[in-house]
Order: structure tokens, then C-alpha cells, then sequence
């Protein structure tokens, strides 16, 4: 992370919040207390930032510039808004295709599944404000420069942003390793959002049951085991040609 | 690399080679001549292991045994035959599907797609002898253990090696950006090898030129920069497909 990217102290933060600026995460020395921390929160919480407490040592060894308690980390990847999101590929005339990632934490796989989002014709990736490193200069090189031309949605709860698709009328499927189903079975025409878990653990299984449909890739042997990029390539490849 | 994989010292090395031993490399000592390095040479050159000279520094900093001049590292992948491969697939009743590596020199890369080309059913990965590293632990790592569950051959040639599928009536295929016809309208039932280039390069021009077709994965949009293993996973899960 290089020094330019940070912000420092409380009135800067506050004036970059306000003035749109993508922010990645903010640092608040321990028990820190004042008016304007109180509004840093309030703006937080509205922007989906998340804050975190560390030791003052911490923010020392980040500048030696009076940070008053407070530093930010600016985003290299601007953050959208989902709703805004649909509103704008809705309005375009596109079908939604998008990409939820839960649980996919390095960011270097994030940015390559960018890239092959971008290639097939997905609209948004969808990631958690917790959990998931920021969207770093590695990320932006796994990706080809992908991550500059794709929707990047961090929201506060997957939970709350599968809500959200289907109140705007888009299917939510998710991969399951025992899903009778095949992924060439879905109907990828309709407007759509896939699950992606991760590796290890899957889907979260609350986020699984709100899912519309289940399906599996199909495996030509028993050894079952696709890298998520791979695995994300495959169902978007599939999407993309059902659409064509 | 452990060094319980290093081979030290002349006879031994003739010795795991006639034994049938999966050699990855030979290091001779810069100007080293003998009777017993004429037999190695000549037994490396039937085997296709590279040799490589070095100064006498760089093997004293891999053993403090008597090294005679000669130190091989021996493969943690048992490379097989091309032929025999072939003879075994069909004489198992399945239909070859293969995957030649030109220019793919990452060795996470090659465990990546191993692992991918297992889930899909492909029964072989053709590698060239020359500028691939060892397909070491990480490698195995990346592969989540598909390396052990799929033949790997090491070519002393790929356009040999096209021949010698052409001649098993093994068609081979090429993916081009130029080309016109698409992934899905080529025919995987038949026994067939997709040639996979590097990202950056693409397929060895004369290479591509006695490839049987070639194709294009359809893109999306213009942004076309699939990873190679994306794109291997993408193609071989076509080819899995057509073939359930």
C-alpha cells in the first residue's frame, strides 16, 4: 500500500467520504472518542467501511503526520452501489449476470474471476465488507485491468444483497457439490446471480437455502475438485453462450 | 527441493535410469568427459532429460558428497510415454482427449490445469522437455494431487508429438484468436488434443499451422484475456459436454 493512498486525520476522512471517494478501510486508535469520530461512524456505517481499533503504535508506523487518531486506507477500485448497479445495467438494456463471492478471500482470485466475468459478459461481482482484503494493486494486476471495467458491490450482508436481487426480479443459483441438477440445465437467460463459495467451506449454508436454484458441474470422474477461478469460468462461459 | 530427491555421482545416476526412474534434470559439471558421461548422455538423450552444464561451485552448494561431477533431480511425477499412453487409453475403450502445453512454463499453472483436466475427464497432459521447470511440490500443490492421477508426458518435441497423435488418429485442435469457428461447434467426441499457447505468445506459429482446427472461445465483450487456465478449464468442460 503506498503512503498516497492513505487519508489522515478526522476532517480529511470526513471531507473524502462525503465528496464520494471509495474507501477501503478506516483505523481508529483505541478508544478514541470526539464529535467528529461520531460522525466518521455515522458515515462509515452509511458507506459500508469498515472500521477497525488498533494500538496507537500502529498508526505510527504508518505516518508521522498528526492523524489525530484516524487513518484511511483510499480504494484503488471504486465501490458501487448495488441497486445502482441494476438501475444502470437494467437501463442499458443488458439481462444482469452477476457474481456473488462469498468466502473467496484472496484478492488475487478475486481479480482473476474479474477478468473472466469481464470476459463473459457478467456486469457486477458482489463481495463482503469483511472477510475480503482490499482490492489491492495485486488485485488489479490478477485481473488484466478487469477490475476497472466491472461493477464492484461490497455490501454490508450477502444476505441482505440476495434480498435485494430478487426484489429486483433476479434469480440467485448457487453451485452444490450434491445439486441434482446440472449447470447447463439452469435457464442462464433470465436475469441472474451466481454463487460462488469457497473453496474449502462452500456456500454459507443461510445463504444457500434463500438461493433460487442448486445445480453442480458436471465431473467426467470422481476427483471433484475445481479451482473457484476455473469453476467460475465454466458457469459463466455457459451463461454467456446460452445468451448468445 | 529436498534432497533426498538429488541422484549423486555417476553409476548411481546410470543406475536409476535403467531402473526406469523419472529423471527431471542432469547437471554435469562444466568439461567433464569420461566413459560413464558418454553412457549418461546417451541414456539422457533416449529418455529426453535435459542436461544442463554447470561451474563445479553450483553443484558443491547442492551436496557435500562425492558428486563425480554428475548430480540429477529426480522427478516427483513419473513422466510416461506418448505412445503407450495412447495404447492404454484406447485399450481401456475410453476416446483421447489430451492437452499439449506450449509456452505454459508456470509449474503452478500446469498443477492448476492438471487438476482442471482430471475433473473433466482428459487422460493425458503433453509438456515440452525444454523451458518447463520440475513439476515439483508446488506444482503438486497447485494440483491438489490430479499430477498422481494423470499421465504426464514429457516430449522432446511437440510437433513430433502432433505427428505421432496424427498418426493414432488423434485430431488436434488450436484455440486462435482469428479463428472463426467457435469451442462449441468443434467435435470433442472424437479421440482429439487441444493445444493450449501462453498468454502472452499464443501457439508456436509452425505448430499452429499443423494443428487439424482451430477455434475461438466466444467472447462477451472486447475485453478477450482469459487466464489459461480458465480457458483450459472452459474448453475441456465443452469437450466433457459433448461427450456425456
Amino acid at each position: 500500500m503506498n503512503k498516497s493512498s492513505l487519508i489522515i486525520g478526522r476532517q480529511p476522512l470526513i471531507e473524502a467520504i462525503q465528496a464520494g471517494r471509495a474507501i477501503d478501510k478506516i483505523l481508529f486508535q483505541k478508544n478514541i472518542s470526539g464529535e467528529s469520530i461520531g460522525q466518521i461512524r455515522q458515515l462509515a456505517k452509511e458507506n459500508n467501511i469498515p472500521i477497525q481499533q488498533v494500538p496507537p503504535e500502529k498508526l505510527f508506523s504508518l505516518t508521522r503526520a498528526n492523524h489525530q487518531g484516524v487513518i484511511a486506507f483510499a480504494a484503488l477500485v471504486a465501490y458501487m452501489n448495488l441497486q445502482q448497479v441494476v438501475d444502470h445495467v437494467v437501463s442499458k438494456g443488458e439481462v444482469p449476470l452477476f457474481v456473488i463471492l462469498d468466502g473467496v478471500t484472496d484478492v488475487r482470485n478475486i481479480g482473476g474471476i474479474a477478468r473472466t466475468a469481464v470476459c463473459c459478459g457478467a456486469q457486477a461481482i458482489i463481495i463482503p465488507d469483511k472477510g475480503v482484503g482490499a482490492l489491492n494493486e495485486e488485485a488489479i494486476k490478477s485481473s488484466a485491468g478487469a477490475l476497472e471495467k466491472i461493477n464492484i458491490c461490497r455490501v454490508n450482508s450477502l444476505m441482505k444483497a440476495v434480498d435485494e436481487l430478487h426484489l429486483n426480479g433476479i434469480k440467485v443459483f448457487a453451485s452444490e457439490m450434491t445439486a441434482k441438477p446440472l449447470l447447463h440445465e439452469l435457464n442462464f437467460k433470465e436475469p441472474c446471480c451466481v454463487v460462488m463459495g469457497s473453496e474449502d467451506k462452500g456456500v454459507f449454508p443461510p445463504l444457500m437455502k434463500i438461493c433460487d436454484e442448486k445445480f453442480k458441474i458436471p465431473m467426467a470422474g470422481k476427483f471433484e475438485s475445481l479451482n473457484v477461478s476455473v469453476a467460475t469460468g465454466i458457469i459463466l462461459y455457459e451463461a454467456m453462450k446460452q445468451r448468445m
